[in-house]
């Protein structure tokens, strides 16, 4: 997979050489290019923006260095064959980045990603490239950054994780939050490990009984207790068929009960209690 | 404000070097201390991880080095008279980082990051300072990272923002998506500036009018076109209250018709239409 980065803050990408991202690269299966889009720029100030239209704060940053600076960047990745591109702009208007999604953009061949600052891009430029090729306006989270780039960083983490060979076995997709299968919006209960004993705290008999069974049941118990405290929307979100008997009694315990309909939905009486 | 940061990669932390947190660190607004957590190993493989008790694959992080480091990093601070700690606790289990929790963090006087790898960490870790200062365990979004360090880098750079003194006048909260206000859970519609035309493409007249009750409600519009499309969760979260008559004209529009409650629902029918 090839990535470019377009940025006025190339030194932010650093960490694309540390970690997981630094090792697909060495492994060849990333290749990533960091572009720093005031060398598209032709005056003395190296320009990258100008007030809006219309007035308001904020800056606006300008079509002409994102134009010029992507068509050289395509024209490159067009001749040396890398496949069909995708733009990825990082933006808080932008669709929700999901899992989901990171799986989508796995399987592209080619990202080119456009982390703005001020106010954002000049609309024509989405609208220019849109005619060409998939936008992705995307959303890491509901808060406000200072630019783009903290959100290439984490989208490029999770999409590189997802390339085949990347992960060792230390690591592992199967039971993450937000994984397919069993745990499907469950977020993860907590883990321990040795010592048995840490400044007086044990850990929960069970994980030394041996008995597996009881095992994936204490901690799908522990997952559903972290999810309807930290995360009610996921439960709420839950395909009723996912739980079976013993989830529905510990759902019921924690306060949930099925409506007539077959979703869970909290039971505050039992939250009153 | 004071942060301290905890990790295996502190490289990845480079970015706090750049930017706008780079900025509030030389305007004497942050004081940014990242350690590196296999200092407080002292085995000859700097070992920080282990299995997890009750089996399964993946690894924990163990308790000792986490111990070990956190005592030491809050001693300084202690010391320095900085003020209360909390712990950030990046963790795809954790609840919704959101706008709300960065105002909240940025009113704080010092934060200790733990971006974790692998499994996460021993529980008991967070169970023990939990005793003695608030634990935020906090998820940036439904995604799968390789370790909590981007998330650090996210959190720093929505809190930092926050902070007086650190925003320059190119840079504005009134009009963020996210920020309370007029604009409150709507999205940014579409920004432009100079030049008029480019590659063909010209701009709204509407901007070029000098109109500003007309542009306001341009861009109102555009944000509630943004939004719908986007972020219908939004819309369906706001308070009813926040729409005008002519809010309302453009949601029955885009086919969103309030209920007899009053919040507002798609209009299934109109979007078939």
């Amino acid at each position: 997979m090839r990535l470019d980065v377009v940025t006025i803050f190339p030194e932010y990408l650093e960490p694309l050489n540390v970690s997981l991202v630094g090792k697909a690269r060495a492994r060849g299966r990333l290749d990533v290019h960091v572009h720093d889009l005031r060398n598209w720029t032709y005056d003395r100030h190296n320009t990258v923006d100008d007030t809006p239209y219309g007035g308001g704060p904020g800056m606006v940053m300008k079509t002409e260095p994102w134009g010029d600076c992507l068509d050289e960047v395509l024209a490159d990745g067009y001749e040396a064959g890398v496949g069909a591109p995708a733009l990825v702009v990082p933006t808080p208007s932008g669709r929700p980045f999901t899992q989901e999604l990171a799986v989508e953009l796995s399987e592209r061949p080619w990202l080119v990603f456009t982390p703005a600052r001020y106010e954002g891009i000049d609309r024509r430029v989405m609208d220019e490239y849109a005619t060409r090729m998939p936008v992705y306006e995307v959303s890491i989270g509901d808060y406000v950054l200072a630019g783009g780039e903290a959100a290439v960083l984490v989208i490029t983490e999770a999409v590189a994780r997802l390339l085949p060979g990347v992960l060792g076995n230390a690591e592992s997709h199967r039971d993450d939050s937000f994984a397919p299968g069993a745990m499907a919006n469950l977020l993860e209960g907590p883990v321990y490990t040795k010592p048995p004993e840490w400044r007086g705290r044990g850990i929960p008999d069970v994980l030394l009984s041996g008995h597996h069974g009881k095992i994936a049941r204490w901690r799908r118990d522990e997952a559903l207790r972290r999810t309807t405290a930290n995360r009610p929307d996921l439960i709420e979100r839950c395909d009723p068929a996912v739980f079976d008997k013993k989830d529905r009694e510990m759902l019921s315990i924690l306060g949930w009960e099925p409506e007539p309909g077959g979703r869970f939905w909290r039971n505050s009486q039992a939250v009153e209690e």
